[in-house]
C-alpha cells in the first residue's frame, strides 16, 4: 500500500460511515421519518418515462397486506406507501434493461384518516437525495399531482400480483 | 341474489381460496422453494424494453446486507436473489408510467459455493405463472443467459442505491 493509498483508506474510514449510517433524518411536513422502510416489501415497481425515473413502491405490512388483499380503497388506517426513485439508466450488460442510476428521493403516504382529515385522509412527505433531506414545502404540492387519482383514495399506484403461498 | 350469482359465488368460495393460498410447490430443478420471497426487500427494479417486462430483483436477507454493503463478487454463500416478472402495462391515470401486469413468472439464483460447484456456485430455479409451476429443464437454460455476466459473479443486477439511516 502506498502512502496514497493509505492516505485514501484513512479518510474513508473517517467518511464513509458518516454517510453511510446517517442518523434519521428531520421530519418532512412534520410528520416522522419511516425508520426502516428500506426492508419493507413491495407493492409494485414502475417506470416513467416522462421523467425518466423508476421506482419501486413499497409497503409497511399494513400496507402490504392491504394490497395483496385488495383492501386498497380506502386503504386502512396504519398504512405508509413508500415511493424510492431514481434516475433511470441501462445496465451495462444488457441495455434493454432500463435500471435504478442516481437516487432522487424516497416520498411517502400515510394513512390516518382522522389524524390527516384534512388531507385526505393521508400525510405527505418526501426526503431528498442521498442525504434524506426532508422536503419542507407542505403537502399541497403532493396532493396536486395525485389529484387524478382523488377516486382511488389518491393512490396512483396499481398493486402488482403476488402469487401467496402457505 | 340470483341463482346464477349465488351459484359463483359458491364456486369462488370453493376454487379462489385453493388458488390465493397454495401449498408450497414442489421443487425445481431439484431446489426447494424459497418460502416468504413476497416479503424480502428489493435489490433494485427494472423494465426490460426487449421483451415487454418489468421486475422486482429481490433478496433474502443475506443477499440484501451483501447488495448493501456492496459486497457481490462474489456474493456470499446463503445468499438468494429473486427475481419477480410481470408483463408490462401503463396505469390508467397515469400512461406515462409502465408497470406491472400479467404476472409471468418468479425466478432464483441460490447462493453456496460448494453445493452447487458444478453450476458456477449458484442453484438455478424458477416457478412460472400465478400457479409457480416448477422449471425443470435443469440450469443450463438459465446459466446460456447468464453467460454476458460470468466476470460479475453472473449477476445482471445493479444493486441500487439506498439510503442507509441508523
Amino acid at each position: 500500500m502506498t502512502l496514497r493509498d493509505s492516505f485514501l483508506a484513512s479518510l474513508a474510514m473517517i467518511v464513509l460511515p458518516a454517510v453511510a449510517h446517517a442518523d434519521t433524518p428531520e421530519p418532512s411536513n412534520s410528520i416522522a421519518y419511516p425508520v426502516g422502510w428500506q426492508e419493507w416489501a413491495t407493492i409494485a415497481v414502475s417506470h416513467r418515462t416522462d421523467n425518466n425515473t423508476v421506482r419501486a413502491i413499497l409497503g409497511n405490512p399494513i400496507a402490504v397486506a392491504a394490497a395483496r388483499e385488495g383492501k386498497t380503497n380506502p386503504w386502512p388506517d396504519g398504512a405508509i406507501l413508500g415511493k424510492v426513485v431514481w434516475k433511470s439508466t441501462t445496465l451495462e450488460h444488457w441495455p434493454a434493461a432500463t435500471a435504478p442510476g442516481e437516487f432522487v428521493h424516497a416520498e411517502f403516504m400515510f394513512r390516518d384518516s382522522k389524524k390527516y382529515a384534512e388531507t385526505y385522509g393521508w400525510g405527505w412527505g418526501r426526503w431528498l437525495g442521498q442525504s434524506q433531506t426532508p422536503f419542507n414545502e407542505g403537502p399541497q404540492a403532493c396532493i396536486a399531482c395525485h389529484t387524478p387519482v382523488k377516486d382511488r383514495n389518491w393512490v396512483f399506484t396499481e398493486p402488482a400480483f403476488f402469487p401467496e403461498i402457505k
